[in-house]
């Protein structure tokens, strides 16, 4: 289909793609295109260290490379922005990585971002990304809710220790915007913003419009890969 | 009428809010609201000097506090950001300047951007913004083509000083994307990124792209203003 | 007359002008010319959001040039420096901000400077002035007394006040050099450095002895402004 | 074996894994162990892109799972560092990358360092990397000698062409250390700083001899990784 | 004498000092007090290294402690700013290095400054020095004339090279502010300033300025050396 | 003797050396050269301010001078590293401080580092020279045991301290690798990874390694002073 949007999850838990597709539904209503939402079969129940978010860098390539025939814009849905440049070197394309966007997103809502984490051994990984996207100036600081990826799906618990952690980094870290750290995480957005009175970006919202944006205003990258 | 999007620009040239309206064309299918694109009457001609950035402020929000009613998105359509910040304490709708949404976008579409600015004088005051951004680490350069805001609508002339500029940022500075550091350029995007090869961002397209997804995903921001 | 340095207090606040008056006066003894504080009578009573601040740019800059003539070097008197980069593009005499020389001479003093703030609102606005300065490595922090700016001519509670919030500064955030984020509290240095043990900067101060200096030394600088 | 050293080429060709082999023989008299070169057969002839280096992460885990039992310290001789952070994930033995040991030994022996890339689409990749660091302060620039890691092999052009390249860094970016930016280029080394009058650091030699040292002084980090 | 403000200059040459004797001049009329520059006898001709630089710290010291119950402010005047914070353990009374202060007052009076050094082997010290300070976000550039100090008594020759170098500066680094990196130089100062239309800073005389408003205002510092 | 590394005590106090030997022991098996550890006769008993640290640079420049021919690499053993530049301009051999290599080696260990400093008044002098090496963004924080140097002697107090000030460096400024920031502490290095669970880095350790590399490897600097 034209101007299809690739939404990839790369991890193989149905649930969190369901909840991707609930995430950027707003989206939709008009876009002359298609956002779809896909699973990674090949990736783990879900993303939780260094080693499994480069392992699925070959499959996902793999699949970016089968469907970009068919695709206008690519969207890697996990915090981690796993192959987002290897991604980049595929295709000319515009391919956004959640946490990117995420990011960016928070920055034109706030002075400095908080990012509620999953895991407490996630930040270091993340702390390394945000400063190879230079954007340290602005965090805020990152606060772990302490559960897997695979526990999310108990929405009873969840919700109010992400309200905890996302007070935690308004009132001790001075955070005024906050980056849910993992995909998958939006249906808890509004009660965050509601008991915290602040804006929350869900990353997968994010980079979704961002692709959205891109199709429609044709960004075509250059390929920073090697020539082949 | 509901959701929609002021792009307003605060210089007077009229000629200039049409090309911005031209610009935005490609959002408003499908987007279940209205981009208008208005003209700040008592703005200058073309804003040139820290002093005219700063002088439209008053007026601009003015304009901003008589159509909050019905305004949910606010771009400021002038690559100084006049105002942002002041329009961000009058209402927590999402506010967005050309200069920081046009500078986001860019990093999604490459490792380094360079600006392609009107005026020489223009530099400084937007090395300072980029500085306050915290995004520094990431700009390759900026270069001037030396035409002033009104003149730009020779085209004739206009264009070859474009290319011709981004191509010293791209081979000189090492630019891989570039951003028109100015509103009312987008009419030449497609001939620069033609000539150049890399992505070229019209930072009123993407400031208008960041309004249309925040309405869409309903941020609201805290107010960051003095309480009343 | 002859080497008169014009410090204009933003704001119409006639009493916080007076304030100034005093903190300036031992740059007086000897100096070959004038320090001379003056209102701006179109200034808002205090300038305590980002709107007011851009907003008496345009009086400042009227009132900047009509006085140039007449005028060896300029200060601008409120900590968020409005309308600084306005003033050095209308005249190549020195002009200087008390935010800007008040940070810079706290550098001098100490190894991390704190500033001690009015409002909490005004963080964030200093925080990206900061960052535009480029000095944010030397940032402890800064911290709020709580008062508007009207408020602090009851000296009573507000001396105290000061106090603990440069505490806080010196042993929560490691500052070992304060900054008066605000014009016109001068008079509270003396107890401040007395119970603190530590150099505290009055930003007017700062800048005027900078002009004072700037104007013996007879710095001129280069107009960055567009060519006219 | 008691303290072995384990070298992992990722790449397949087994002539860089020689001269890497080569190259450390200056650290191996008197050190009580083995410092022993392998090739990751399951490699691509060369690693010239993120995709690349992302997609030999999955089986150098396995590798390095295999043989941690038996390995006192790890060395990933290729310099985008695949796989760095998921190898501190298994093992809480020390794990070097020979980018990150490559610019710190650096950072000893010059003010400023120029790397020698061998590829141009390599060097957005190494400047993620170096930002994630947190070393950008101290990089000079970085330069390509324009061949593929294959075409290394071939060692007539290859040294008058990275000297040239080393010229450049030193006399147009103001290098005063090279570090070359790929592994199995130590054979260059003694030419280019007899040509140059630089120190140039071989970065497979700089994290061998990390390792080496990490091993007699027993540093055992913490391991970062998801609990298991 | 009460208020007296001691300019040292750490090299032996008499006619280094007498120059900076020139250079202060226009602060004394009013000052009531005293600014006096004084030759380190146990100084070497001229501080070229950081060995000198370092070597100089002991006698410095020594000087300082006799001068301290007659002094109210101290001035170290070499551009590497020798034994600045060991004065500063030494007294609480303010002590300011000209390469601090110099570097300071180009903020404001320019974008970014250009360093016009002596010797090719300064830059790196004043690199290192930079960014101690926290300032390499407004360095332009910093480029070397090419003579020993004391080669700069003869002035023939001297000034058209000091232009030369401030012109590359300015053209080649965006330079729109001249630091003098040097001590005693202030005799260049008006040449450079009226052939390059840029302000130029003579660092002695921005430290004993600083020096000057220091003694009038009343800065005392808290100590920061070890409790004896 | 071919190959030797000479390891300088700046301070006085020969059971610091000792310290040191002990320290570097494990470096020594197989090395084809010699450790020497010395005292510096000159020195003070222990190095704890800026002045002192200063003030031993003259006498260490005379005996690195002394030595220069009958040595291959040289280390200068004191947490502030004094002299290291100025050894670096007399002689092209590597030289290297405890503080730099320290700082350095725990980069490879961990993602942030904390130090342990003796006193207090230190940790202004290192945030200095943190930021003069380019490396604050990976520093978590310091914290004084505040102990005197020669106090150290005393092991039986100094152990709980140390050990309770890494707990904080690690719990309240999320440290993942300790450098101890003072020479001749490696005695405790075992029972505080022990407690702590956490990487230590003896900084002479690291320092001597980094000599006995470059021993072996042949770096060889080029001289940064002054021409002669």
């Amino acid at each position: 289909m034209k101007n299809r949007i690739l939404v990839i999850n790369p991890n193989s838990t149905v649930a969190v793609t369901e909840a991707m597709d609930r995430a950027v539904a707003p989206l939709r209503p008009g876009f002359e295109g298609e956002i779809r939402c896909v699973t990674l079969a090949e990736g783990p129940p879900g993303i939780e260290s260094q080693r499994q978010s480069d392992e699925v860098v070959a499959p996902l390539c793999r699949l970016a490379e089968r469907e970009a025939p068919e695709t206008a814009a690519f969207v890697v849905a996990c915090f981690s922005d796993p192959g987002l440049y290897a991604l980049r070197e595929i295709t000319g394309k515009p391919v956004f990585g959640i946490a990117e966007s995420g990011l960016l997103t928070a920055l034109t809502l706030g002075e400095r971002f908080g990012i509620v984490a999953i895991l407490e051994t996630s930040i270091p990984r993340h702390a390394r990304m945000i400063r190879g996207l230079g954007l340290e100036a602005r965090l805020a600081g990152e606060r772990a809710v302490g559960f897997g990826v695979t526990a999310l799906a108990n929405a009873a618990a969840v919700e109010s220790r992400m309200i905890e952690t996302g007070r935690a980094l308004r009132d001790d870290c001075g955070a005024d915007v906050l980056v849910l750290g993992c995909a998958g995480m939006a249906d808890y957005r509004a009660a965050m913003e509601s008991a915290l009175g602040l804006p929350v970006v869900d990353p997968t919202q994010a980079a979704a419009a961002h692709a959205v944006a891109a199709v429609q205003l044709g960004y075509r990258r250059a390929l920073t890969g090697p020539a082949q």
